[in-house]
């Protein structure tokens, strides 16, 4: 049965429409409508398989991919190595859905982390995973530490910094294919006025990037700017920064609809 | 656009068929598509309106509903009060799909209970709540303790304490649709023959009184078996007792397909 086509599966039990008797609401079902026309295209990527054939998952970034995991736990596919956050949902829906798949998912989000703390644990805690997917969702404390003049590096440094880590890993991992998650802030908590124009800087220089190495590209700013239509920013992320549980589960899915496994 | 139609619905982007691009196991299919069969139907509840309609959700029940939520957050809809399972993953495609609806979802799972326990609690935990759907998922404790000497409650005392709560809850909230989570467990880890035949007995008892007061049922053993067809048992739930992320994944998808929601 492995392996049934696009309509086999499409009727498949499992799929979620079959459970949904309510109606969907607009805002969030446009926020996911809507990345199919702004997500880069995949045909730049560099590997010769979908990822929807890929064992070995990766989720990198800062507290948003962390989500409150246990760091201790060095495992796959467990909940307290996923924590509470869009990877746990990403990995809860493919492993109950391919049970026999073989996947591999793991989480190494470090709350805080920026670029520069990427960079160095990358060999440990990238490379040496020898991901077949690779997502990172990097970013929002490069200009947030900068605002509490905890760091001073500039849109530049952030560009260049990101831009070589990548340059490092496809070297390292010519198969992989790479997902960039766009940083995103919602207007409340702690983000303020002070934010910008820099933070959008940055969010487009994340999307240069993607664009320029023919990336994957989660829009989440897109994402979640619509989704707050009909209700206030702090429903999807509380402080603006740090994502709700529904945050988490719209994050899952586009992550899903743009990577296309 | 709320209240748009059930073709509409179905067309909606966030719906998880259109993300899915890989096949279903044919196991964790059938798992969920069985349930429809089985399920005792919903006819016999006294809300006049549907579950759809439900904004104030609780999940009551021992470890397996508790899953490792922060019990001095008594909040709704946030991932530290609903755990890391089932609850948790019904929860986030509520509040993402219909981010307007209003849900106030709950989990007062504890881990260890036993129907015993929770006619103690019940009072603060479940009535003042005034769930418009309960979800009741007790038992497995029942037969364990007994089984390491700490209990000596037989399966006519499961079925009588189990019966006589819900009477008790039926007459305190006439409106709530209340669905009873059969006892599951699986052949590996804790669970050997000991627990045989007496833990199908008990299940007997739940869905009996599911079957003659007229509740929803959610038949998470033939779920279960079904599940394995493809992997090993450890696979949806390590102990035998205790559901993996994959395991919880599959509950949340049963628990709506059933409940309808």
């Amino acid at each position: 049965m492995f392996g049934m086509n696009r309509q086999e599966s499409a009727d498949s039990p499992l799929d979620r429409r079959s459970v949904l008797k309510g109606s969907l609401a607009a805002s969030a079902a446009a926020a996911v409508s809507s990345l199919a026309s702004t997500a880069t295209a995949s045909p730049a990527t560099t590997r010769s398989d979908s990822p929807a054939s890929a064992k070995v998952i990766l989720f990198q970034g800062d507290s948003i991919t962390d989500a409150g995991r246990d760091r201790k736990r060095q495992g796959t596919n467990d909940s307290r190595s996923l924590g509470r956050g869009y990877p746990a949902f990403v990995a809860a829906d493919l492993l109950s859905e391919k049970p026999a798949h073989g996947y591999q998912i793991h989480n190494r989000g470090i709350s805080g982390n920026k670029v520069p703390d990427l960079k160095k644990r990358w060999e440990a805690d990238c490379l040496q995973l020898k991901p077949e997917v690779l997502s990172i969702l990097i970013g929002v404390n490069d200009i947030w530490h900068k605002l509490n003049g905890r760091y001073d590096g500039t849109v530049e440094d952030y560009e260049k910094g990101y831009h070589d880590l990548l340059v490092e890993t496809q070297a390292a991992l010519p198969e992989t294919t790479i997902v960039i998650c766009e940083p995103f802030v919602l207007r409340c908590g702690a983000v303020n006025d002070k934010w910008f124009p820099e933070f959008d800087q940055r969010r487009e220089a994340a999307r240069s990037i993607a664009d320029s190495m023919g990336l994957l590209l989660v829009p989440f700013q897109e994402m979640f700017d619509k989704a707050c239509a009909d209700v206030p920013a702090s429903y999807w992320a509380g402080d603006g920064v740090h994502p709700t549980l529904a945050g988490h589960a719209l994050m899952a899915a586009a992550w899903r609809k743009v990577v296309g496994i």
